[in-house]
């Protein structure tokens, strides 16, 4: 990953009176200012549609919205916000508007000495995307004097043949090294974390592999009910929303072999291997889950169906489990269980990677007769770190052992990392791709999970507060294996 | 390790008025006996040389060094004091003397009911070792209607030649599984945290080769001087009163295969065959210091030359460095680095194994350029415990790592463990040779060490306060090595 030199540019976001602009971007992107990152020569061109907006509209919100989100609007903020923002309206997005957008770049650019450097962020709902993707191609703003980036939001398609559809619109108009398919679950800080404790620790390293590891588990537990986002859920379920995406995003990084180097065409190659050794999934190995009335942290809270906005006899899972293979050297035979759902027991994000037990035990264990294997949990969210599990002696006359673990947080040794949505932003200022999404992994990522969402899997009920239904448990016990949590 | 199950048995010390009695043996047996361990069938007979002692002195003695360790001498104490010791004087070792403690024996098993269980604890200096075992062996108390149990202090023999004689005078009286050769610097517990770890742990174990291993370092560091002790000390010096014992025991615990099953012979064996895979030690691979004045935790302290009782020209070494090669299919080229001495730097007893590097590295350090291993600590004094160093991103833009640990430690789980000598007493009361040294080690210890003790090596000064002579890091340098303490 480069260093840190953001040449001048002009960030557009289009979307800009929007709920992601308020609470990520331009709080991340004043955070970047405040840090000496982002200096006068970068400024932000805000775009929505409101008409009878100027920039001072957009300079007023932008001051609340950081007020907002805790951060002290200072004279320092406001001499930012002041210099920095500036706002167009794109109306009703019709080609004149476009046109108008595409003056107002250049009017900015150049009173600001601008070299032409340019990103287009779309903050906006998925469907919007078409349009405003082949507006910009149309009135020429996918090239510039300098670079041109254009950021993606999540969800990107529904299905293999909707991903497939925009990866051509999107390829119509602007190269894959312009696109930025954002997934802001994976801080950089995160996915950084994880290669460097993989490629940087040779230990672990000569332990991952079939001969070393019994099986891998990969949990992304909220809990959270559907909230105030049934109208997008209804349609999108856990599959689309969680596992397509940030699972397959951990699955990848947690499987994938060592890369050449630790440069985003070596990264993102590896991945895409992964995802095409992957076995298809049978729909036996998969269990899908629907949150019943229960309670969180002592709380009642409803069930899925009875949430504003949700069908009262709504199929949409919130709840995935799965089995899947990795048909090559490294993993053969080593099972992958992914798990997510909402309104599960707690919110946590683990990758849990259980070794192989000693093949004898020459002791016994204080709790029980079996022997226990060695497990590496992997904490992303709520407090990152490792946890090393392994045995000692309890101490006393007989030779008995007990679990008991090595531990790391990285917020001890280090206090707290910075937000995913500052350190992306920088990685599109600063041109590295490393952590977005090729157009080749988002296809590969639908093409695993397309036929199930073809299929009428069953959607098992699970009490808000539990750890999904029970039908999950089975798909493990069935291996004698079990769902492993710190 | 079997049950702890205590036969009714006579407990017999021989030097009960010695120091060694006083500090350790008492205590350790009074807390078994509070513990509930030892009840009143079983008695502790004190034995030594004072004619004018009875039952009534030794129990003041035993009242007074129960206190001076600082335990509270209430009256359960003082009622086991009064209930089961007892004393008979040995007068100068004459043949009538030990008829007459023969004697004394019967009549306490006669009275209390006894079924004739004896231990025979010689807490002597090792001159008195050969006329007491003959003494026994000759009155008849080598065997008796229970079992007969000879129990050895260090030092055992002063080289190969004392260390085989020794053991053929044992052997013309007692059985190999009779006799228990007692190094106390490896309590029971650490010895099986030790063998719990690497047995217990299918990922260590895994990666305990010379595959996956570059260099294994063991370190016996003392602060404190020769003390009082330079009498003693001016005839063995560190190799007979560390190296010989203490770290080799530690050498064959950490290099030894997995035994058959957790029990002493098969412990042992496995012990005994490190020390036969031993290549002979290379005097060039071989430092020896002698402390010379210095500075501990601010305070000047003396060099060994001007210790009380040290010969002003001595070349008595008190600093041990040396390189082995351990030329089995698990070890073979990876150098073990064996360290110890007086007056260092600070008090600690480490097991630092150091694992290979990546073969190529994807990042750089943040302190250098360099690839750093993985390195595993096994602390056994003074704070008992595991810490596991790896490899960790550090937060911000470029991608550098820093070297950071994962920690386990024992007192923070387990509380305070269990005195060496209570669980050693233990061990001897129900029959457990595990942790006690077989003659065959004894001998192939001292065969690996004797030829050095026959050259005159140079013996290099190091100030008090240091880690030892500059010599002993060029030994590792040479090597691309270098010492590694946490």
């Amino acid at each position: 990953m480069s260093e840190t030199r953001i040449e001048p540019c002009l960030f557009i976001i289009l979307g800009a009176t929007g709920d992601l602009t308020r609470r990520k971007l331009l709080p991340a992107l004043y955070h970047l200012a405040a840090q000496g990152l982002l200096g006068r020569n970068c400024r932000i061109l805000g775009a929505a549609r409101r008409a009878e907006w100027d920039d001072e509209a957009f300079r007023a919100m932008a001051r609340e919205a950081l007020a907002a989100v805790g951060l002290t609007v200072d004279d320092r903020c406001t001499h930012w916000c002041d210099e920095c923002l500036h706002y167009q309206s794109i109306g009703r997005g019709q080609p004149e508007d476009y046109r108008a957008l595409a003056a107002r770049i250049e009017e900015l650019e150049r009173t600001h000495h601008l070299p032409g450097n340019r990103v287009f962020y779309l903050a906006l709902p998925p469907v919007a995307f078409p349009g405003t993707i082949t507006a910009l191609g149309q009135t020429g703003l996918n090239r510039s004097a300098g670079w041109t980036r254009l950021v993606i939001e999540k969800p990107f398609g529904r299905d293999l043949a909707s991903a497939e559809e925009l990866n051509r619109l999107v390829h119509q108009y602007f190269d894959e090294s312009q696109t930025y398919r954002i997934d802001h679950y994976l801080g950089k800080e995160t996915v950084q974390n994880l290669l460097a404790f993989r490629f940087g620790n040779a230990l672990f390293e000569s332990l991952w592999n079939r001969d070393r590891v019994e099986n891998v588990q990969i949990t992304v537990a909220e809990q959270l009910g559907v909230g105030s986002r049934a109208g997008y859920y209804e349609q999108a379920g856990a599959l689309r929303d969680m596992v397509q995406n940030h699972l397959t995003q951990l699955l990848t990084l947690t499987a994938m072999e060592v890369p050449g180097a630790f440069e985003a065409d070596a990264i993102r190659y590896e991945k895409i291997k992964v995802l095409r050794s992957v076995e298809p999934i049978r729909p036996e190995d998969v269990v899908l889950g629907q949150y019943a009335p229960g309670r969180i942290n002592g709380r009642a809270v409803p069930g899925y169906r009875q949430e504003p906005g949700v069908a009262p006899d709504s199929r949409t899972e919130t709840f995935v489990a799965m089995r899947l293979e990795i048909a090559n050297w490294r993993w053969q035979g080593v099972p992958f269980y992914l798990r997510t759902g909402k309104r599960l027991s707690r919110r946590v994000t683990q990758i849990v990677v259980t070794f192989r037990c000693p093949p004898v035990s020459l002791f016994r264990s204080s709790d029980g007769p079996g022997i226990r294997p060695n497990i590496l949990v992997i904490t992303l969210q709520p407090d990152e770190g490792f946890d090393l599990s392994f045995e000692v002696k309890a101490p006393g006359q007989t030779m008995a052992l007990q679990a008991h673990r090595m531990r790391f947080r990285y917020d001890e040794v280090f206090g707290p990392l910075p937000d995913a949505y500052e350190t992306l932003l920088l990685d599109v200022l600063t041109g590295d791709q490393t952590l977005f999404v090729h157009a080749d992994e988002v296809e590969a990522s639908w093409r695993l999970y397309t036929p199930l969402l073809q299929r009428r899997l069953p959607v098992h009920p699970y009490p808000a507060g539990t750890w999904g239904p029970r039908e999950a448990d089975h798909l493990l016990s069935r291996m004698k294996d079990a769902w492993t949590i710190l």
